[in-house]
């Protein structure tokens, strides 16, 4: 938790003496209370997963982090998930509009910007709040394959890979060390559920991540089920016993 | 009730320096207050069920806190009940559109993203607070029967069962050791009752409970009346001999 | 008078840490200020009256605190009577509306959750205070006699008979005991004046009361004139004097 | 003066933990602090009458505080006297639409609702301050002569005679004592002026008072001229002679 | 000064407990800040004045502080100026509406309660301040000579002569004691000129002085240039030469 | 600076307890704040001069703080200068359209008014604050040369020659010594450079300061290059060495 | 950082009792937090260049701090960069507008006059903060190249080489001793190198450096990639070889 700030935390667009916006902090402190997010780029697609703790009479096979913007886009969120649905609305209305008037699928960039640019917005004008919640985005387009990050500051950066959410700080180390560009789906997918396991107290179930793939080939997201998740976290498990954190 | 946050808790749509909304955990804290809410799911059906004090001279035969919204979803609330009503009916007003433009029934999951939706938007704009009450959606539609969560946050979620309101706490326990999918209608009304018993003074008569079941067959929601009431009462009143908690 | 809740009670539409929305809860207790007023259902029609003092020069066949909704409903008030108006007024178009697109009287019930749910948004929008007025809707429709209450929150019940205002805590539990559902329209007359009596300093004259009385066979609404107000007081004063408070 | 109430008094349209609207309060306080209005209804017509110290060079043939409405009605205002210009205005307007609608002269009683129901709004939006005057509305329709007050709060009630403004609970006092519902015309003009005598420090000149009358049987509002007022105070001290106060 | 009442003083449209407009009470004291204004009445027109001090290099032939409404009507202001010109181009497009859908000239009455209608409005409504300003409006029509003051609050009356800004109490006294209604336009002049002696440290030259009068006869307003208004002077010293202040 | 007044300097268009607008005093503080701009008018035309002082870096030969509205009219601003760019914007918008509505040039008067009242509504209206700018309008129409100062209040007044911002004062003084009618532009401009050397620190340079001349012959604006400057600056260094201040 | 001015830096639009802009002031207290963004003119064009330091799995080849406005215009920025993204948006919309209006490349400094309007705007108007970015806006039009700065002030300036953000202090005087007119675009490229290992901890390599220039010929900006920056990089340092800071 951030020190509290006399008075400028309560305003809305309003900057403090030392240049900074509060609320976008706090709203940025928001996703960090969230769980895990993780997406990572292979040479054949992306992969996107996230920690996602379920009550026990939950329904298991719906995920509430992971959401489908198009065909070839898909979106992993951490913080406050109500406002990332809002997002991913917003750009499933951007994206169908990009096909009814391009007649071809929008590039994951012009999404990025595009819900990057709506929260820019919600942190400059009075009579809203801005979003609390921080995207991975994940798409194939002609440019291959992507990854962005967007942020309640309205910030969108591309990177290889790249984690949000409750221990993101270490997952991040983790992955600029063991990351590399090369590396299959498979692998990217073995290293997500590595990621996990890194910050999570379940060290060995899958019952607490949701994972979908958006390969090169198909240029279609799919939804990863509980049997081939469990093959990435054999594979994790068996790497992480040879390297141990 | 919770600490009371010097200052981030009167403005709305505004951020704490921890990254919380303090308006919607407020609100969180309306249904917390209000008395107990089930919905639990069975193998050929749903039930809701409601704990509801009358007073002696209140037309008895009425229910404040359940609802139907089409032919097929009915609602259980908890909270500001003035709040529900307002979600109801534009949960009703949603349903007949989609009647109108699709020609067929709406889904339940697509009526509980619209309620949430609706509930995400008044956490975010200033000039209104967010609603005070968390509904239970029961419904059957072409994937079977359905149960969501709707919450002041706007969250949605899908539960096999989940209670709401005084003492959901306990009763959420009770459901994780008692239920099993594959249960009757029936035996769902039964352990209902047996829920609000769990948390209720009164743990003998029906008075104070209304009850609704929505059936795959006939894909109709329908009050409980009291007699058929009576019956789950009793049923439940021999299972709880059998396993006091 | 409630205790003062420091900063909450001050902004409207929003919530306390302990769920509550204080602006609701005082406009309460502005009904509770009021002066008494009794709604009591009979098999025959329903009974409205108020205790109404007059000051000495006032108009005195006139009231301030019963109203004429259509033909076949009234309404009897407690609170700040100038929101009443307001609320009968708006009843009052919507009542007419639906006999111009329905060619029927409207139903009391209908009646009773538009004036509920104009009253709930009144607690949700900011740039308005919610109303402080209580109302208790009765008519004859074709469910028969109805009695309703509204109240500030947005919330609307039927009941058999009820009382709001000063003292209404104690008439209800005069009610609770004495209420038959087989009164007839003289007997439910009689009984109001007896609550009247019950609160009011003057226990014996009926300047201090007006009544009105829907009548299921006529299904209209009728002014109780002095003459006919006696000889329910005389009945009163009868009973009372059988079973002393 | 009122005590101060911490915080309640300066938002407007807030309910004060007792239920009270400060801002309504005060601003009927600004009605007791302008000069004392009278109005009295006689079997023949209605008087209003008003304190109105001028100043030297003021043109003293023009009164600030009697208005005329219609042909038929008047008002006389004590308060904030711009704001009962305002009210005024609105009234002319609806008795002027009235005509044109309906082709008849506007009843007394729906000019006086419709006055509060302005007043009441004001009480009720943001935006706006309650206005700061009360008014006596005097008047000839098919019902008679009638005389209504309006105030801050949205209130209208028909009285025989009302004083309002500074010095109005002694000469309501003397009022209840002295008034009779047959007196004529004359009498009550005489009646208005020993009232101003009661609270004025002019005990003896008609330079601090104005006075209006509309008659019965011709159905129009007319001035009081000088010569006749000063018959009227004759006859008001010779009656204060005999029963001094 | 007056003394600051916590906090009433600073929110707009707000009562205080004892019934006062604080912020137009505020605004009054911009009136009295501002420098003399004087409007005197004759038996054939009226005259405006004002104390105008003007800075070396200003461009004296130019008068901020007198202003043409209409060929008739004129106006002297004190307080706060540039509000004064607002309030001119609102009463100069009134007058020439009038005289379009008329065809005649406008009545300075009419204008007078235009001008205070607005002024009213700016003390309701949230989102303006009242005008800080008051106004003599002079002017000549069928009714003859006229002469209006109004005020920040929203009042306007009727004046034979009438004295605004620094000093005016103590101008307003010589008036009442040296007014005559049968006096010619240059002896109110000359009147109007003694009025600023009165209170002004220059007490000889019309450096600090600017003077407009309407003619009964040419209805039409008119400046009065140096050479007039030193004979004025003249004839004023010698009277104040007659009898000292 | 001027005294912290407690509270009246927060909020917008409200007055203070003395009759004074703090926010418009506030703003009249930043023109003080701003650099010198003088203005000052000849026989044959007016002359307008501001110290600049620029970066080492920066493109000189553009002025910040000379503006052309129309070709016979031009602005040297004191203060806020992004305000001033906006009025001027303003001034040149109403200066076409005065062209295409009357097919000639809008006199320099009606410019000052115009921008005068766009000042005056920033001080009344809430969701705004004043301009922090004050503007020296010269130009030549049919009435010769002109030279209005408007500043923040929505003053408008014409002079024969004026300075604003930094050292205005010890300016202003020297010209009301200095300043004759009947100098010629070349005297104009020389007077200007000479009240420039008068408050700035280079007392010999003409690299911080900007000149333009509207020529009454040509009614045109035209910028003064750094040769003819110099010839100026010669003069003016001079006559300074002739009468030190 | 700035004192903190209590509570002059809360309320937005309000000036000061000094007369300064205490939200504007901090928004350019967030232009001094970013990294560095330099501009230069050279005879044959403009260089821009940021600091940008990435992150290990950021995507490199892509800079957040340098846009392209149009063909011929480019802009580089810092401080909060999605402010940046936004009025670049405006300005490319701007450039659009007027190829498709006037059918040529808009001007340099018009681009740079609307992002100034825009950001005045946003100092002036409540409901909004003010931006939080300052551009260095360079491009090549029909007057040559050109190199303009506009901050959240709505300032905007033409400068011959200008750098903003943090350090830009240290970076300007250097530039004020070392820049010279006639550089060719290669020198000006080593020299804006130059400047970014005067700030930056990496003083050897260009991986934390962008770089765009936009050519007098081609008239159109182009990105500078690795090597050809190498190749700058390596001048530049030979360079600080020999006049060492």
């Amino acid at each position: 938790m951030l020190p509290a700030a006399a008075g400028y935390d309560r305003a809305i667009t309003v900057f403090s003496p030392d240049g900074r916006l509060y609320q976008v902090e706090y709203a940025i402190e928001t996703v960090r209370r969230g769980t895990l997010a993780i997406g990572i780029k292979a040479k054949d697609g992306v992969v996107l997963a996230v920690e996602e703790k379920t009550r026990k009479l939950q329904i298991n096979n719906v995920t509430q982090k992971i959401f489908q913007v198009d065909d070839h886009i898909g979106v992993a969120a951490a913080g406050y998930i109500p406002d990332a649905r809002t997002q991913v609305d917003h750009a499933r209305f951007f994206a169908q509009s990009n096909r009814l008037i391009y007649d071809e699928p929008v590039d994951v960039e012009g999404v990025a910007k595009n819900i990057a640019d709506m929260a820019q917005q919600f942190t400059q004008y009075a009579g809203v709040r801005p979003f609390g919640v921080a995207l991975l985005l994940a798409g194939v387009d002609k440019n291959g394959a992507n990854l962005f990050l967007t942020d309640p500051s309205g910030t969108y950066i591309g990177y290889d890979a790249m984690a949000i959410g409750a221990g993101s700080d270490q997952v991040t180390d983790f992955l600029e060390k063991s990351y590399k560009q090369d590396i299959s789906l498979a692998e990217a997918a073995s290293l997500a559920v590595e990621c996990i396991y890194l910050v999570s107290e379940d060290k060995s179930s899958t019952k607490h991540m949701k994972m979908a793939i958006i390969d090169t080939k198909t240029k279609a997201m799919r939804k990863v089920e509980d049997e081939e998740l469990e093959k990435y976290a054999a594979s994790a498990k068996e790497k992480a016993g040879r390297h141990p954190a």
